[in-house]
């Protein structure tokens, strides 16, 4: 049994997560500041699923296994912050706290100082914290696969580091991949990641980065066996992920949004895997001295365009090609590996698995709460 | 005649070069919310040389040129900020209002924070402002040398960006230079730099990032004009650049600090040159739709032990080898480009040109204001 520390473990994938952790038979405490519903409150986006209060959510959960709550903004409140570790003595931290919406990020001024502000300046408190009270637990941090940028520029995607010759010296070495975020949320997992390497280099923490796909899903085994432990969906255009909100517009007639040419490739997983690869990630630290360790959590490619004929060809509604409010490659490929993961036993959940359904399911359940006015992104790029 | 904004322009780098963009007959207004003073005060370490109340020194500086002077925190005040944007309409912005001492960084988690927050978080509200109010200012930051590392890693080093071939592809790419800060004071400068790289791409800012050396000397043309134009004079172990230590060191008998064997290899300017530079970089910015233009704003590379034993023959003090509380190469060459700047017209300023002969009178004249227990740094890495 290990402590485990889940940072915005009340957010979409952070919930399911600290329940996967503790069902292993861990000690899980989740820490969060509940903003990811007090963001969907000021965007007038609810979870289409009804969440439970936190403290539901928590005496639901307690029959999982051993789990609790603090409610602690990470970036704000450095000296709460410092007494529950000190209190808590994690072994392992995984830190989902980030606001973690590209088209939120985009939205305006007061949105892109909120997401650096609290992103940045949280993963650095965290990390100066645990320098302070000399504690090194494991920190496991979620990055995403947009790091390192949609434009096919070097070949199969290796998992944060890329082998080059340096013409200059002619000298072999392997360096961080040269990083291209396409939105302001994306940028701030690249500072994190240089944030990251300073503190491992200079105080020998043993870090993961976990640079993740888009997810897609909402239920996991446990989610399922109790109301009160349902995870959160977001259907909305600023938090809504791609496969999920395609899938919730399917439900109620709406046409397929899809930007560009959706010739746009990119990285998914299941939310079910998420959380178990969390769990393989906590348990594998890479050694202390090392470099971060960079898993491509990913499970397989598609093309967006190709998700909408999917969902066309499976429930009739129509494909409505957009301008693309983004800067974008309209069309690109996309190779990444997954060794990392896959060498510790992660076997990928794909759409072949009929899943789908299950979100279908979950929307025609809840398709009484669906609002079709917050379906269109606001952000602009 | 153009519109120049100084951010940090009360500080000292900040403050030589607005009276050099103000002499060249620019109109020029100084945004600084006067916080090295206060840190200063904090540290009970205020500068050598009495430099003057702002509203002094403004008010002696309008007989050199168009100048004025409006307090505000660009991390915080963002409100303020954008009213100032939008009523001065600047040409071109030079951010030094960072918080620019490596060792002051690595004092406690308190520094830690404070250095991101205003560093990361100031140089995104600027921008972030900026897009805002739809305006393109040609924006010149101060960066640093340590940006690169000092592991000599991959021969001389170039101007920002690095040309290799990528191994699985064999490609040819000029990518970013893989960075290696060694304090959270020069990651916040990485930080800065992934950042501009993104608001250039996203939002076709014109972006000139100054790598600079460690700056040496206090006076300028300009400054010495003046009593009330005076700059100011760090000797503290904090934020006491090397050899204007050194030199102070020296005139009260001190033994001179050197960590370790003294073989770090460092790039130097002269603060006259860092203002020269600046003045150069603003009037040449990158096209528009171009990555980040970087200059390595560097005049000559020396050791520490060299600079040490130069000061020594002069004045014949003795070195005092202490302990690093640094983690550095013990050892390191340096080999840098400085073409860019060149290539404008730079003649660097080099300690052959006996300008130490200035510091030392600067001291000597200001002898009773030293208190020799700031001398040494209570920072560790």
């Amino acid at each position: 049994m290990s402590n485990y520390i889940v940072l915005g473990g009340d957010g979409f994938c952070g919930w399911p997560t600290s329940l996967h952790l503790a069902s292993l038979g861990n000690n899980v405490l989740i820490i969060d500041n509940l903003v990811r519903r007090s963001i969907a409150e000021q965007i007038s986006a609810p979870s289409l699923t009804p969440i439970r209060s936190i403290d539901k959510r928590i005496k639901a959960a307690q029959k999982i296994g051993n789990i609790s709550f603090v409610n602690c903004d990470i970036a704000k409140q450095s000296g709460r912050l410092k007494e529950i570790l000190a209190s808590f003595k994690p072994d392992a931290i995984v830190h989902f706290a980030e606001q973690r919406s590209a088209p939120y990020s985009m939205l305006g001024d007061v949105e892109r100082k909120y997401t650096v502000d609290n992103n940045v300046g949280g993963t650095n408190n965290l990390f100066s914290t645990l320098v302070e009270l000399k504690m090194r637990p494991h920190i496991v941090h979620l990055g995403t696969m947009g790091v390192y940028g949609y434009d096919d520029a070097f070949g199969e995607i290796p998992e944060g580091y890329l082998d080059v010759t340096i013409k200059q010296t002619n000298r072999d070495v392997s360096i961080g991949y040269p990083v291209n975020p396409g939105s302001i949320y994306h940028m701030t997992k690249c500072l994190d990641h240089t944030l990251m390497q300073f503190y491992a280099k200079n105080w020998e923490f043993q870090i993961t980065d976990l640079h993740q796909g888009i997810v897609w899903g909402t239920d996991t085994d446990i989610t399922k066996t109790d109301e009160d432990l349902i995870n959160r969906f977001d259907y909305d255009g600023e938090y809504g992920t791609v496969l999920n909100r395609m899938l919730s517009q399917a439900q109620i007639g709406h046409p397929l949004t899809v930007y560009g040419t959706g010739g746009q490739a990119r990285a998914f997983i299941h939310i079910s895997d998420t959380a178990r690869n969390v769990a393989l990630a906590c348990e594998n630290p890479p050694n202390v001295g090392e470099r971060v360790q960079v898993f491509n959590q990913v499970s397989e490619v598609h093309k967006v365009r190709d998700l909408a004929k999917l969902i066309q060809e499976k429930t009739g509604v129509e494909i409505n090609y957009q301008d693309n409010p983004r800067k974008e490659a309209k069309e690109n490929e996309l190779k990444v590996s997954n060794e990392g993961l896959r060498s510790l036993g992660f076997e990928p959940i794909t759409l072949a698995d009929n899943l789908m359904e299950e979100i279908e399911a979950t929307v025609v359940k809840y398709k009484d709460r669906l609002d079709k006015t917050v379906i269109d992104s606001n952000a602009r790029w």
